[in-house]
């Protein structure tokens, strides 16, 4: 009977036990109230089949003295009470004594469970202590390894260190002048037999003279005033431009603009001549005719112009002499500054007209009025007429393709040269056409020997600035400085003899050519072509780049500290917090800056295209560029070891020989820490604190963005690497991104005062940062979302699996951006984060993806800096968000189209989440 | 005393619920034997307590009958038992009913009980039917959207599709011949004026008419038997020479050598003009002067060779037309096939001497054997003396680097014309020298009026053969095939003003250009210089680059099927397994093709500085690049929509909205899946029914590798999308990359046999393709690891935080490789595959890395195909190890360097294992 109810109870149980199999896959939270529940319902139930047990055996004894009376203790009822008595008081004293036992053994027990857990717990703190020891023993010894390693390769380096380029100049005795060619002939000047490279040393930094105009007054010349004044001012503002003769590399001299062709040759000749360091022969001057008229054409010819070269949009090609002389635009734009305001956008592709053209050939007029030929036996004119009909049949083709085509100017008639195409209309009515033009016809000179006229280049000139790709028939021509800009990329430039393949040849031309195309001519126009400054400054960085002299350096911000010379900040290591993590994330190494400027005279070699072309900055020297080449994965073990930190020397792993090692395609390096604040000086004393033991931190920037001082007593945390803390000249955002001189280290981590990343979090965004180094590396992702109701842009920080952004509130950039956001990107952008005081990241997002056509990089899972738990749109208000829905629409219209880019992708080590054996250890634990 | 009773009890809880707290930070494993114990634990001690509990109180009473015997119930003891006896048989009575009762009851509870369980797993099976019935409808919903949205596409789009181009010859008619130009000078003839565009429609496909060396002998011509039959042969392997000379575009002339100064200039000048197609003037003749010794410097001086293009190793600058003549090394190299055997390797940077020179120039060899200064008044000279006396100072700075300086060749002196710097030695003499050069010294002809000459031209083909980057002294020198090779990326050419500052100059190179250089060098040297073949194509090439006319389209694999044509073969949807996911992945629309050869007129316009200096490759008109541009993103909301899919219309998301719509940068597209076999049928079957249902799969190549072809009655499964099975010419594991015609995507997806990868895994993998197009998408990682003890590369697939290749197992690649692996990459790689039966992975990852510079993507954390649970390395065996080790060091070698790079990160999912609120999704369930 008892293993009976033993057996009911394991009934009981049974039901007890499926729930918890089944609550292995619940969570924690569930798993107490279900305990709970079992610990009440489990002894009652036991105790109910227990007693009924006792009760059921005891009541079977009864029942079987009923069933069977002939039992011998069924006289057991008329049993005798006065016994009892007795037994009972002898069970009381029993009951007595068991119970105080009982009582003692609880309070023993009570007492060692007690001493148990104590024991226990000191065990576990020993525990750590001890895993924390041997993780900063790890550290330190890694740390100690890198340090041995560094003085052997301190020792071993042949190389020396190179730095930003001294100015050594022609006033100096170590540059030993070779003899000059003879020059018999100027039209056979080229760079080889004309030009004086004695004046102009590698390390000379291309001095450039400039002939004050006022002073040296050419004849016949009537200079426009407005050439005058911002060729003067475009000038002033290249850093390039000397006034000291002695030490110049090359002499600018300003034409003026001849009226008609009355031009005195031998008055301007002896002029020429007669400059003061024309030095016979005119070697090193640069004769700039930038007149905007037609008239300006022809002035040197019969002009003896010596060595010198000549720069100017007209250019007969007997006169031109390739890789000597430079073709120009004339000066049409502003005097400088940002020229986005009156482009139009790239988008839509495909614009109203296929194709237009206005224009008008004198010679051709009479022809074309009446229908005729012409009686002319020139076969150039005969061309010409061949020409002219077949694009005048183009508008007849039964295709949806609109043309705008006009062989004759309305009303007054063109403007320009009797032998060429001349131009129709205003300057405002040619914008509109041009502004509804995907492609635009633009006529060589009738003559091929005419390779370049003024009307030419300004027909180039206004198509490329209002988005219409230009088709230039006739390949005699020379576009602008075709040294160093790629028209391919921008124009289509046709052999007339191809006009019957015209319209197949542009409607074959996909959307994607037509955008890319047309955002190349915005690049070119914006940064080469469309103002005075810049195309002052592309001509002489043209020249300057023959002479394969490298580009001033990039302008780096002062590091102005806030506390005087004198005073030392007060330290503390009072509030250092306890890491965050007790992994060995890398080694610990004194701080060291990256090696900079190491490609001064091959940069402009290797990537010569690439600066005018793709970049589209061949005005500044940049200590490091985010695209410099990867050597070969065997150099590092032959040869150029130097700074490699490949993992487990080469032979690769994870966990630990992942840690301690840098590993990838560069050398080891570090990064800077750049930290905005504003008036808040302990959030920023904890987030500096936090920073303690972070392992490649080079050192940390303090953006001191208040104009009150931060107070004397201040403590800051000794965290074992610099901390600057620089004086903002004014509270802006922009201030987040400026190349301070401070820095330097190639890779730049921006962080808010407040935003709270782990040290491994840190530590592997930065080692994604090196393998992609053109972008930027974030962790909270965010995204344009088109308007579907209103049209335009955005911004939209909701969970999404499509990212165009990464918050800079903490994001690894390479400093060349900070150089770009500074001084490269337009001023309206800059203004209008300070307008707004937001959007500067957004502004940082759009300049990188402008620049590399890629989309950020996303790492981590980490949402948000701040309040894990809390959702994000809490902690922004609703005026933050429209001024970030108006920035994307603002810089959107800047740089004339969106330059962001979708990504649907995030990045993780590469174990993460990953099951291993039990003897293989991850790169990081939570990432 | 009850209370006090249950007091105890949930004392002896006490511990309990501690332990259970503990428990939260236990694992589950100990959670179960903890929880049984206290099950039969807690029971037993509350029956002891309740038990005891009831007997105190039985016990109290009786003891409170004892101290206080004047209680009216004292004399209970003195009971009469007779009436106990009937009172216990009544309930006897009710206890058995009760019993009975309760058996019934619990009969019942135990009916119900099942009744309950079967109900529940009726109600869970019609759930997930449910759930399977509307994911199904979601699909199909969205499925029908799509085709929608394709209808309406096909009705919207207004631009033709295009195909590769036709071949329209000048038979037909409609080519509107222009009047040319009238040429009255030959020294004036540039492309405008001497060539004729009415024979090269832009849809010609350039055909190319040789004139046969034997049937139209030049006169005083010993033309080599090299160069006839090399130069023959090379243009019977180029597929745009035509036999038809009335089709022709250009005309090839290979011209003879002359020996000395013998040349008959009337003679030749008689011939060229009686040629049968010379036209009277030699438009668009090529003649090609390829002879290999300075004797046949001077065959053009003054023969009149009309408007036809001159191409030679040697020029004088008045006979030199630019943009027309095209300047060649001459033939030194082999006829054609691999040239990489005879090329040292890329590393150490740097070599024993920084800078070497061999050579002797006879107008100087006097001065310099007496050290007496030359008498000359030729300034030439007097230059070129004071630049080999600065030169000679370099041996005796006091730097550590080493020259190798000899202005005098030994013994029987140099070889070469008088008036330039001869060439010293026999060629295997000069290989070693350069060899062990960093830098190798080229000095350029005495005369600035010689421009190119065979000994200059010599010397810069040896020097970038060995890996010495040519620094060309003098920089009057025209480079051959300027028109198209940047040689600014391989040599550095410096005026002869500026010896004084080449060591500093080169000093300053650092370790990662040296190498790039050498590299582009080696790109230049294999692909358009080395072997007569590759001269040839490249001489052609930049012809036809000059028309812009394109590539004749890549080469494809014919797609062979296994079936005979009428054969149907048996269809079977009886094994379609379960989807692994119930996710909605996408939506299943019909195949469709990826858009081809939209850019046959815009790629060598755009990136014709690309396809030649960076892709190497102008040989081929590819259907599309991995690199075509991107569009503003704006651009598919205006304008461009055609295809795009942009996620939720362009408002973005995640979980649904993100699995309905491909959104990202480019249009929607499928990818193919290739499949290699060989005879084991059931295995593949089971693969390509797994494939049922896969949103975005275009269609399945299976490659039948095992020459026995597939039993008739095999079922294939049905799913949907088209299976093609092709026919391998022979077993080669080269097969799985071979560019089939079947292959209608961008998109490639290489898959084992028996790969299982996960619906979502591959539609991930898509997903992250579509951005990194340039580069291999795979799943395992695996990587090149250094061996410490010998040196050289040991393949590793251990698991690893660094990474350098991905198993193309399954992985996603651009068509365009295909391609590049089949037809470009070195034979002998593909020779080394099929040798070993091994590697063609690490050849794809070699090949992919070597192009772009760039390490594959790992998508996910897989890091095998098959048995997850089993450690990689039981599935390779040893010599499968050992023969992988061989293939990278041999591949290495082939390559000259090893083009793997490591990567540090892994690519998941934006939302993976992020904590996201209850009404979000994520973008993947398990990704």
């Amino acid at each position: 009977m008892r293993s009976n109810s033993y057996g009911r109870l394991n009934t009981g149980g049974g039901p007890v036990q499926v729930n918890m199999a089944g609550g292995w896959l619940l969570r924690p939270s569930r798993i107490v109230p279900t305990i709970l529940l079992i610990l009440i319902i489990v002894p009652l139930c036991a105790h109910y089949y227990l007693s009924k047990a006792v009760n059921d055996s005891s009541l079977g004894h009864e029942r079987h003295l009923l069933l069977d009376p002939s039992d011998p203790l069924a006289d057991l009822s008329g049993l005798k009470c006065d016994n009892a008595k007795a037994r009972v008081q002898e069970l009381f004293s029993i009951k007595a004594s068991v119970l105080n036992e009982l009582r003692d053994m609880e309070q023993h027990r009570q007492q060692l469970q007690e001493n148990i857990a104590s024991a226990t717990s000191r065990i576990e703190s020993l525990r750590q202590e001890e895993s924390r020891i041997k993780t900063e023993l790890e550290r330190l010894k890694t740390s100690v390894e890198q340090a041995l390693l560094t003085q052997r390769e301190v020792f071993e380096k042949n190389m020396p260190q190179i730095v930003a380029p001294l100015r050594i100049t022609a006033t100096q005795k170590d540059n030993i002048p070779l003899p000059l060619p003879s020059s018999d002939s100027v039209s056979q000047c080229r760079m080889h037999n004309c030009f004086d490279y004695s004046k102009c040393s590698l390390l000379s930094n291309f001095p450039v003279y400039n002939y004050d105009v006022d002073k040296y007054r050419m004849p016949s010349s009537d200079l426009e005033a407005f050439v005058k004044i911002t060729v003067k001012q475009a000038l002033g503002y290249n850093a390039q431009v000397t006034s000291d003769p002695i030490e110049a590399c090359i002499f600018v001299v300003l034409m003026g603009e001849s009226i008609g062709s009355s031009v005195d040759k031998v008055n301007l000749e002896e002029t020429l001549h007669s400059l003061p360091y024309w030095n016979g022969d005119g070697r090193n001057h640069v004769l700039l005719n930038l007149g905007r008229t037609f008239y300006s054409k022809n002035i040197f010819e019969g002009v003896n112009t010596g060595r010198a070269i000549t720069v100017q949009s007209h250019f007969y090609s007997h006169l031109y002499r390739p890789g000597f002389d430079l073709v120009t635009p004339p000066l049409l734009g502003l005097p400088g500054g940002d020229l986005w305001q009156n482009l139009p956008p790239l988008v839509p592709a495909k614009r109203k007209y296929l194709l237009s053209f206005q224009g008008e050939l004198p010679r051709l007029r009479n022809y074309l009025d009446k229908e005729e030929h012409p009686l002319s036996s020139n076969p150039q004119i005969r061309e010409e007429v061949a020409v002219v009909e077949e694009l005048m049949q183009l508008e007849h083709t039964h295709t949806d393709d609109q043309f705008l085509l006009q062989f004759t100017c309305q009303g007054s008639g063109g403007y320009g040269d009797l032998e060429e195409w001349q131009m129709c209309e205003t300057e405002s009515r040619r914008t509109q056409v041009l502004r509804d033009s995907t492609f635009c016809l633009v006529m060589a000179p009738l003559s091929t020997f005419e390779i370049t006229t003024v009307t030419l280049q300004a027909r180039i000139y206004e198509a490329i600035k209002y988005g219409a790709i230009p088709v230039i028939l006739g390949n005699h021509v020379e576009l602008p400085l075709s040294e160093t800009i790629d028209w391919l990329k921008l124009t289509i430039v046709l052999p007339k003899a191809r006009v019957t393949e015209l319209h197949f040849l542009l409607r074959s031309v996909s959307d994607g050519d037509i955008l890319f195309m047309r955002r190349q001519g915005r690049m070119v126009w914006e940064r080469f072509l469309g103002s005075t400054q810049v195309l002052l400054d592309s001509i002489l960085a043209t020249l300057r780049q023959r002479l394969n002299i490298p580009a001033l350096p990039a302008a780096e911000e002062p590091s102005v500290s806030v506390f005087n010379g004198s005073f030392v900040p007060l330290k503390s290591d009072a509030n250092i917090p306890e890491p965050d993590t007790d992994e060995n994330l890398g080694p610990i190494e004194p701080p060291f800056p990256s090696i900079v400027f190491t490609r001064n005279y091959t940069t402009s070699l290797l990537n010569g295209y690439e600066i005018w072309n793709v970049w589209g900055d061949p005005f500044n020297l940049y200590p490091n560029l985010p695209t410099n080449p990867i050597l070969p994965t065997e150099a590092k073990f032959s040869g150029s070891k130097l700074g490699f930190r490949p993992i487990n020397a080469g032979s690769g792993g994870s966990g630990k020989e992942f840690s301690e090692s840098l590993g990838g395609n560069s050398p080891k390096e570090q990064f800077t820490i750049v930290m905005l604040t504003y008036e808040r000086e302990q959030v920023l004393l904890n987030s500096l604190a936090r920073l303690y033991g972070l392992p490649y931190l080079n050192k940390v920037i303090v953006v001191w963005n208040s104009p009150k001082l931060p107070p004397e007593d201040l403590r800051w945390p000794d965290i074992k690497v610099p901390i600057q803390v620089i004086r903002a000249e004014r509270n802006s955002l922009n201030n987040r991104f400026l190349p301070y001189s401070e820095i330097e280290t190639e890779a730049v981590l921006s962080v808010d005062d407040d935003a709270h990343l782990r040290h491994d979090e840190i530590v592997f965004g930065f080692r994604v940062w090196r393998e992609e180094r053109e972008r930027i590396v974030g962790f909270p992702g965010r995204y344009h979302a088109w308007d579907l109701n209103y049209g335009g842009w955005l911004y939209n920080s909701n969970y999404s699996c499509e990212l165009s952004m990464v918050l800079t509130g903490a994001a690894f950039f390479h400093k060349y951006y900070a150089s770009m956001y500074s001084h490269v990107m337009p001023q309206a952008i800059r203004d209008k984060v300070d307008e707004y005081v937001n959007c500067e990241d957004i502004a940082m997002n759009f300049l990188v993806s402008h620049i590399t056509r890629k989309p950020p990089v996303k790492v981590t899972s980490r949402w948000t800096f701040r309040c894990p738990g809390c959702p994000v749109s809490l902690s922004e208000d609703d005026s933050h968000f429209t001024e970030r829905h108006s920035c994307i629409n603002f810089f959107t219209q800047v740089y004339g189209y969106n330059p962001l880019l979708n990504t649907q992708y995030r990045v993780d080590s590469v174990l993460f989440k990953t099951r291993l054996p039990h003897d293989k250890q991850k790169c990081f634990k939570f990432i």
